[in-house]
């Protein structure tokens, strides 16, 4: 007799449009982390094009920029993750660890059939 | 301004191995309903050797017999779903809906960032 364990895979759609999954949850990270999309897209063995792609595609869904492109200074050319963006991962992100929480707990209950 | 909606899929897993999500679940019920493996098959647009291998799968990977094939009478060689299958059905739909409940509460919080 095992153990039946609950799994979950969580995303944000915005009038029928996929905004946010995994992959782009990992992809925002790495963006607010390098500072930059080419060196994201390479710490994740995507296609400078496919994460472009990612980025332009989450601005259009969402309804506040998320990833804006620096100008100019130090870090000129770089990308930046917004205040906004900062948010609404912290709460995708908090919203997947209440359900998996949510799920632990009623996997209990499924194991006890 | 549009709203963002939470997704969600579940399935189970038993040891790393797939047990039950969406397709096993439409299968399973679809037997249920037909009282036969080819009908459910049939029905749902799977091949029989498709359905066959879900259903092994199935009963290899879980705790009890959750398919089990009829043998002589009346409807000798239907598939039938053991007590065991149907509690287990209704508990994994039963975990679904009050998770999709659970995120339908916490999509309002992710639309008032």
């Amino acid at each position: 007799m095992g153990t039946y364990k609950i799994k979950s895979r969580l995303w944000l759609e915005q009038e029928g449009e996929s905004l946010m999954g995994e992959g782009t949850l990992l992809l925002l990270k790495t963006i607010d982390e390098e500072g930059s999309l080419s060196k994201a897209a390479q710490k994740l063995n995507l296609s400078y094009k496919k994460a472009w792609k990612l980025a332009d595609n989450l601005n259009k869904t969402s309804n506040n920029t998320i990833i804006t492109k620096q100008i100019g200074g130090k870090n000129g050319g770089g990308m930046q993750i917004t205040e906004y963006g900062r948010k609404l991962i912290a709460k995708f992100e908090e919203i997947r660890e209440s359900c998996w929480a949510f799920l632990n707990e009623k996997q209990e209950e499924l194991n006890r059939i």
